[in-house]
């Protein structure tokens, strides 16, 4: 008889997480009761903020010892008592990961869970670009980055899902835009995407490459990453430039201060003299623009104006190998786990 | 005959300036030409951002060696080629570090040099209240800060003129206001212009004390210290904090970057996790704001709402002394050199 599989949090991460950190559990499949059904997982969504999440603290809610850690999920209903979804329905969903998980039909926001067209964008669109990448790049730009034509805008992380959409997004805005990727294969597949130029930070000149290819300064600076790029932008920010911080990918695993010196009175001084804005936000901060943005990002699909590119690997019992992975930034791609096949259209 | 004496900066201040960075010199009184009058200084301010202008490079213009130094002022005309200024009026100008000065009749910023009424309100407050530090405080604390009622408010530099003009304008908008200052006698000061607590930070405990006066955290830090004053208040911060940074007082001396640990990386997870905006200005970026904060300011000062004490040193031979007094916060009260006296009213 199938049983259930699920990966669970078994001990707090200290620096990279080890294999021994997570356990993967058999469990019964559980059986819906009154107003629930039964989802499987299709596709299971892998991304940077999780790792903040497994820390003792967190900004947001963290995962518990022993529990299946959570995340967003492309879900079909196997079983159901939910009038509205019948068996066969795929939805996007938030089953963490695990094959089977049982839902009432709502969302961590309350509302019904968003059922899916098979055929009209990849099964895999709510994960990326329909999802909260795609909402994280749209709103931490347009609200806090409030891009101009004619502006420079430097995007770190270009070649990761939120850094590619931010960077597309910007291209549609008239700005002059500038990525930041490891590698020559990240590299050109962001300049694939339209960006106005690319720089490798594996290539040994980072804050020399980026100056030259920033001669007018930079007025938005899109944070994914921190560290090393954060300082090169630094000294080629403008007056006034915005700096949304999305992520700081390169301190998630850090344990300690870095070695100094401390660079904070120097940040200050750069922040009073140049008139810096810098502000920190999460998706949730903005799901009030949940419905602009999948309306204007639907648009961009179907004219192809914005795309990406996902990283499948197969089976959950990958899971852990795939996010060790991303969190080394060796994946290509939006970073996702096929828990279970894609069913077969009619 | 009586000659003209000014202070030029002799030489770029590396660390603390010394009296050898400065050079008292005298030159001829000079003679207005056709559209130009002669003013005498009466009050010069002292204020931070010189400091940062005697720098080779800064976020302002920079001071000029072998120039008088730059400076607000209250005047009188002396001499007049321009009708609208007659001998005896009174004018707030920049005339700086010297007793006689020409002047076309504008201001930096292309407008005509505000003429002053005796007797309405104290000679200097075109200084302090009336002034820069005024419109500094005000436009930062409400277009940066954007004080709700309920919310919490923790003013560094709560003694000194900007940090007491936000404090008192932070508890007319309906905030718990906060201050933070050096020794007793500031501290007594700050809580008799209304803060509901002052934390003084020579007592040896910042943090524990900032912390206990601050049970619902921090919505709002109004930065004009920096140093160990900002890590104290960055662990208290409250999510979606604002910090308008208008001064980092205990760096402008700094020659190089403090002993580590580097705290960028913890500064921006916290921005992240927080949701912070931390952002820059100069006064100079709210001049539209000037003739709402002339009017609303007025109109407190004729209420008795808000107030401010002056420290006053007499003699121009005595303005280096007081700047370096003033750079080591030994100041109380706003630091203004009575370069001539006041003209008696008839």
């Amino acid at each position: 008889m199938e049983r259930n599989r699920q990966i669970n949090l078994a001990a707090r991460p200290v620096g990279e997480p080890k294999d021994s950190d997570f356990q993967l559990v058999e469990t019964d499949i559980p059986e819906p009761g009154p107003g629930e059904m039964l989802l499987r997982t299709i596709y299971l969504s892998l991304d940077p903020y999780m790792r903040l999440r497994m820390n003792p603290v967190s900004h947001m809610p963290t995962f518990e010892i022993g529990k299946p850690l959570g995340g967003a999920t492309v879900s079909v209903v196997e079983k159901s008592n939910l009038p509205d979804y019948a068996p066969g329905t795929l939805v996007a969903s938030t089953n963490g990961w695990t094959v089977y998980a049982l839902s009432n039909g709502k969302n961590p926001f309350g509302r019904p869970l968003a059922k899916l067209e098979p055929g009209r964008a990849p099964l895999t669109a709510p994960l990326s670009l329909m999802g909260m990448p795609g909402l994280t790049a749209y709103s931490g730009l347009l609200k806090i980055g409030q891009p101009k034509a004619g502006e420079t805008i430097v995007v770190s992380g270009a070649a990761g899902t939120v850094g590619a959409i931010v960077g597309q997004i910007a291209k549609l805005k008239g700005c002059t835009v500038i990525g930041i990727a490891g590698g020559p294969r990240k590299c050109g597949f962001v300049k694939e995407l339209g960006f106005d130029a690319v720089v490798d930070y594996k290539a040994g000149n980072l804050a020399g490459d980026l100056r030259a290819a920033c001669p007018k300064g930079v007025d938005i600076y899109f944070e994914n990453v921190g560290g090393a790029v954060f300082d090169a932008v630094l000294p080629l920010l403008n007056l006034f430039a915005r700096i949304p911080v999305c992520g700081h990918v390169a301190e998630y695993n850090a344990v300690e201060h870095k070695v100094g010196p401390d660079k904070i009175p120097a940040l200050m001084l750069a922040v009073l003299g140049k008139r810096l804005t810098i502000r920190g936000f999460v998706v949730s901060d903005f799901a009030a623009d949940m419905p602009a943005f999948a309306q204007e990002m639907a648009g961009w699909l179907r004219e192809g104006k914005v795309r990406y590119r996902d990283e499948i690997t197969d089976g959950l019992d990958n899971a852990v190998r795939a996010f060790q992975r991303m969190l080394r930034a060796e994946n290509f791609g939006k970073s996702i786990i096929r828990v279970s096949p894609e069913p077969q259209r009619a």
